[in-house]
C-alpha cells in the first residue's frame, strides 16, 4: 500500500492552449485507478495541418489502460474542453460525467458517435461528490465565459486536488453562477494538495473585469447605431448574447440569430433554465423585412471562420437575405485569437468595402476576457492556499509564467508539459515518467496521428508543385515508348522557354535510352535515379524541387 | 493641351500593407507621362500562396506603356518599397532615383539582375528638383523607422501633389533627419494639389512616440538584465540598433550582430554617413568566447522568420556558437505584424523551454511604431492643406476611415484602391477608369501572375491529398492489366479496412473490365471516368475527395 502513488498527466493542453485532456491516478505504479479531466479538441491551420478537420489529444497511453479508467470528468463546455468526447468516445467507452448544460451539449456529440444513453452522467455540483475508483470528484461553480463552468475538487487518499478548469474571477457574469469566495474558501479549508490553474492570461497585468461591465458600453453603441446591427461573438457565451440581445432589444430592434451554434447554444441555455430573458428573436426570412435600422443580427464566425455567419455576410451580397451595406455597422464582440488574426482582418476589409462601419474591442468597451489575469491567479492562490501550483492550460511560456510566480510567492510551482508525469505523493512535485503522447487528426473520417507523414507530405505538395512520371518497360526489360509527365502546382514554362513537362520528357528519355539494363531491371533504383533528374531538371528551369511520383509500368 | 489630364493610378499598397507602387501621369488620356513612386514586394504565406517565394505588383499596364515612363522614385528601403525594383527592371528600363543610402540598398538589388550601373541615379534632398518628363520630383527628408525616408514633391502642370511615403511626425528620431515642420511648410505654402498619404496607423488615437523616448527604458532594462542579453528588431531600424547597441555597451556588453541583412544595414548606414558612434562589434566566434553577462547579440527574425537568426537560437542548441540557456533574456524590440503572430509564438515558446526569459514591447517601453497615427494625420493634413486627400499604404479599411476623417476636416478624400485610376484634374478627385491589376508571384525563378492556377493547385493538394491512376491501354483498344495508383498526402486505410490504394484499384478495374469501346477509345471521357470514380471511392472510403491525375498510356 505504501507503494502507492498519486500522479498527474497532462496529454493535452500543456503546452498549449487547446486540446485539453488530464489524467489522475491513484495506486501502485503501472496500476493506477484512472480520471481522466476533460477531452477537448484544436482546431488546424494550413500552415502545420492542411486538410485536417479536427485535432484530438493522441490517447494510445489511455486506450492501453481502458480497464483502468474510471470516468471522464469534462469541465465546461467549451470545445478544447468537450470536442473530442465524441470522437474518442469508442476508444474509451468509460462512464463521462458533467453538469446539466455542458450534458446537453456532450450528449449530441456522443449521439453523433452512436455512444449509449448511459454513457453520460449528469452530475450536481459540490456539495455532491461522485466516487470514480480511489476518487471522489466534485464540481465546484466557477465563472468562465460559458454557464456552468466548474472547477473540481478531486479528494485522493493524498489529500485534495484542485482543478480549476478555465475560469475568472467574475462576481456578476450575468449569466450563470458568480465566483464565490466563500466556497471556494470551504473546499479550501481542509488542506489543498495540488492546484492544478488556468495560465492563460498570466501574462496580462491588470485585475480581470466583469461581464457585467459591458451592459452599458454595449447599450449606448445600440442606442446610438444607425442602420442594420450586426454583432459577433463566441456563441458559447451566453452571458454575452444575452447583453447584446436584450441591449438591441432595448433600442427598438427586432433581434435575428444567424449560424447554427448560435441557435443550438441558445435553446440549450434556455431548455437547461440557464437563460431567462431572452428577447424574442426572428428567423432571417422574417428579419429580410424588418426595416435596417429596427433590426440586431447576433452572429456566428468572430475568429473569421470561411463558413460562418460572419463571413458569409461580409463576403456575399447577401447571407439568408440579409444583406449589409453603407451606415451599417458591424461590431466585434470578441477578441482575436493569436493565428486568426488574417481571416477576421478579411472580413473587417470586406465590410469596410460594403461601406459598413467596423467597431471592434479595441479599448476593451465591448469585449471581457473570460480567463484569469495575472492579479486573480494570484488570488485563487491566496484562496486555495496549495501546497504545490500546477499550471496548465497554456503554452510554455504561460506555464513557466505561471510557475515562477507560485515559486515567488512561496508555493511549489512546477512546469509539467503534455506526456509528462508527475508523482504527486511527496511535499513536492516530482517528474515519474515521460509518455510518449502527440496528436491524432481527424481528416475527413479517418483519424491518424501527426507524425504519420501524410501532412508532411501535404506540405511538401504545397511548396513544392507535384511532377508524376509514368513509362512503360516491356517484356525484354527495354522502354517502351518515352516516358509521360504531368505537372501539378507547377509553372508551365521555365528557363529555356519550353514547356517544364517537355524538357523532363526529354532529360528523362535520354536517361532511359542510356540506362544500363540492371538499372532498368531494379525498381527500387530506376525510380529514384528517374526522381533525381526531375529534381535536377526542375531545379534548372524552374529554381525549385518539386514532389515526385514515379510509375513504372511493365509488361512482363 | 486642354484635354491634358493628371492621373494617379496605384498598383500595389493601396488595399493592402504591402507592395507599394504608385503611378502618376500627365498628358492626353492614354499618352500621359508617367512617373513610378515605389516598386515594392510583399510576402508570401502558407494560407494563400505556399511555396511562392515573393510577391511583386502586377505591373502589364506599365509594361504596355514603357516607353511613357520617364522615371522610378524611390521613397525609402524598406523591402515593401524597394523589394522588386531588382526584379522588375528589366521590364521597364525605365531610371530610378534614390537618395544615397536607399540607391546602397537598390544598387545591390539591381547588380543581382545585371541592370547597367547607369539605371541608378542618386539624388539630393529638397530644394533640389529632378525632371522627369511634365513632372519634377523632390525629396522632401520625413521621419521614418529607416534613415534618409522622404516624401516627395511632385510638381505637375496642375499643381504639386505631396506622396508622403512612409512617416511619423518624430522630432528626435536618434538617426537621421527629424521630422521638420518648418520643411514641410515651406513645401505647401503654394498650395498643395493632392497629398496621397501613409494611412497604416489611422486606427491608432494616440500621438505618435518619438523613437528617442526608448532610449532610457532600453538603458534600464540592459542594465538590470544578467546572463545574455540577446534582441531582435528590423534591421532596417537602424536607430533601434544604434540605441540597443550603444545602451548594452554602456552596460559593459560587447556587440555581436548575428543575421545577413544586421550586418548588411549597419555597414551600409556606416558607409553612407547616416550611423555614427555604433560601438565596436565582435563576430560570433569572437562572442562565443564572450562571458556571457558581457555579451550582447543583436539579431534579425522579430517577425518569426523561420530562417533567421532569432528562430535559429530558438530552436538549436547554438547557433553559429552561441547557445541560449537559463537566466539570458531576449528581447523583442518589435511588433508583431498581424499574420505573423504563430511564427513569432513559436519562438517564444522555444525560448521558454530553453529557460530564457522573454520581454516584449507589451505597455511600449521597447518599441515605437514609424507609422504616424491618427492624431499625427491630422497634423500633416493640417501643415499641407491640400485640396484633396488620397489614402495609400493601407488595407481598405485604413484607407476608408483616413478618407473619413479627411472629409470631416473638410478636404475632399478619397478611397482608390489598386487599379483605380484617378483624375485628379478637377477640384475633386474623380475616377477615370479601372485597370487589369493583381499580383505578380516569384516562385523559384520563375514569375507568374496569382491568377494563372497554379497556387490554387498546390493549396488543393494540400487540403485534399493526390491520387495518381495510371493506366495502359493496348493496340485493341483493351485495357492491359489492372489500373495502378499512388498515394500521396493521404490514409492508407480507409473505411473497409483494406489499402485505399487497393480498394480503388479494385474499383477502376472493374469499370475498365466493363467499360465500352467507345469510352476507351475517348482519352478525354475516360480520364473524367476515372477520376470521378477515385472521388467518390475515396470520400466514400476516407471522407475527402483528392486531387487526381490520371495518365493513360496507349501501345498503338
Amino acid at each position: 500500500m505504501s507503494n502507492d502513488r498519486l500522479i498527474y498527466l497532462p496529454l493535452g493542453g500543456a503546452g498549449e492552449i487547446g486540446m485539453n485532456c488530464y489524467v489522475y491516478g491513484y495506486g501502485a505504479p503501472g496500476k493506477e485507478r484512472l480520471i481522466i479531466v476533460d477531452l477537448g479538441v484544436t482546431f488546424p491551420d494550413m500552415d502545420t495541418t492542411p486538410g485536417v478537420d479536427l485535432i484530438m489529444p493522441d490517447i494510445t497511453w489511455l486506450e492501453k489502460r481502458r480497464d483502468q479508467i474510471d470516468g471522464v470528468f469534462i469541465t465546461h463546455g467549451h470545445e478544447d474542453h468537450i470536442g473530442a468526447v465524441g470522437h474518442l468516445y469508442d476508444k474509451l467507452r468509460a462512464p463521462i460525467f458533467a453538469r446539466k448544460f455542458t450534458a446537453s451539449l456532450a450528449r449530441r456529440k456522443l449521439d453523433e458517435h452512436g455512444a449509449p444513453e448511459s454513457a453520460l452522467n449528469v452530475v450536481e455540483a459540490y456539495p455532491a461528490f461522485t466516487q470514480a475508483g480511489p476518487f471522489k470528484v466534485a464540481y465546484v461553480p466557477i465563472s468562465h465565459s460559458i454557464p456552468e463552468s466548474a472547477g473540481l475538487a478531486i479528494d485522493t487518499p493524498q489529500g485534495r486536488i484542485l482543478h480549476t478548469g478555465d475560469f475568472k474571477i467574475d462576481e456578476s457574469p450575468v449569466v450563470g453562477e458568480p465566483f464565490d469566495r466563500k466556497l471556494w474558501d470551504e473546499v479550501s479549508k481542509d488542506g489543498v494538495k495540488a492546484l492544478v490553474c488556468d495560465s492563460t492570461n498570466v501574462f496580462s497585468q491588470h485585475a480581470g473585469r466583469s461581464e457585467s461591465t459591458l451592459r452599458e458600453p454595449i447599450s449606448k453603441f445600440m442606442k446610438e447605431a444607425t442602420g442594420m446591427v450586426v454583432a459577433t461573438t463566441f456563441a458559447s457565451n451566453v452571458a454575452r448574447l444575452k447583453t447584446l440581445a436584450t441591449a438591441a432589444s432595448d433600442a427598438g430592434r427586432t433581434v435575428c440569430l444567424l449560424g447554427r451554434s448560435m441557435q443550438r447554444m441558445t435553446q440549450t441555455a434556455k431548455e437547461t433554465g440557464l437563460l431567462e430573458g431572452f428577447p424574442q428573436t426572428v428567423g432571417p426570412e422574417e428579419a429580410a423585412d424588418i426595416p435596417r435600422q429596427n433590426l440586431f443580427c447576433l452572429v456566428t464566425g468572430s475568429q473569421g471562420e470561411r463558413r460562418a455567419a460572419s463571413a458569409q455576410l461580409a463576403n456575399n451580397k447577401s447571407y439568408l437575405g440579409i444583406g449589409l451595406k453603407e451606415g451599417d455597422t458591424f461590431l466585434f464582440s470578441s477578441k482575436t485569437i493569436p493565428g486568426n488574426e488574417r481571416g477576421v482582418i478579411r472580413i473587417m476589409n470586406q465590410l469596410s468595402e460594403k461601406g459598413v462601419d467596423i467597431v471592434d474591442h479595441n479599448d476593451g468597451d465591448y469585449h471581457v476576457s473570460g480567463h484569469a489575469n495575472q492579479p486573480d491567479l494570484l488570488e485563487m492562490h491566496k484562496i486555495t492556499k496549495p501546497q504545490m501550483v500546477i499550471p496548465m492550460h497554456g503554452e510554455h511560456r504561460h506555464l513557466r509564467e505561471h510557475a515562477k510566480l507560485a515559486d515567488k510567492n512561496g508555493l511549489a510551482g512546477i512546469v509539467a508539459v503534455n506526456g509528462m508525469m508527475l508523482d504527486l505523493s511527496g511535499n513536492q512535485p516530482k517528474v515519474a515518467e515521460y509518455i510518449d503522447t502527440g496528436r491524432t487528426y481527424l481528416d475527413g473520417s479517418v483519424k491518424y496521428g501527426a507524425m504519420d507523414g501524410i501532412i508532411r507530405d501535404r506540405i511538401r505538395m504545397a511548396l513544392n508543385g507535384h511532377v508524376t512520371v509514368t513509362l512503360i518497360i516491356d517484356e525484354n526489360d527495354d522502354p517502351l515508348g518515352d516516358p509521360w509527365v504531368e505537372l501539378m502546382g507547377l509553372p508551365e514554362t521555365g528557363r529555356s522557354n519550353a514547356a517544364l513537362a517537355e524538357v523532363l520528357e526529354g532529360d528523362l528519355g535520354q536517361f532511359m535510352g542510356r540506362a544500363k539494363p540492371k538499372t532498368l531491371r531494379n525498381e527500387e533504383a530506376l525510380e529514384k535515379e528517374l526522381r533525381k533528374i526531375v529534381r535536377q531538371v526542375s531545379q534548372n528551369e524552374i529554381g525549385k524541387k518539386p514532389e515526385v511520383t514515379v510509375v513504372v509500368s511493365r509488361l512482363n
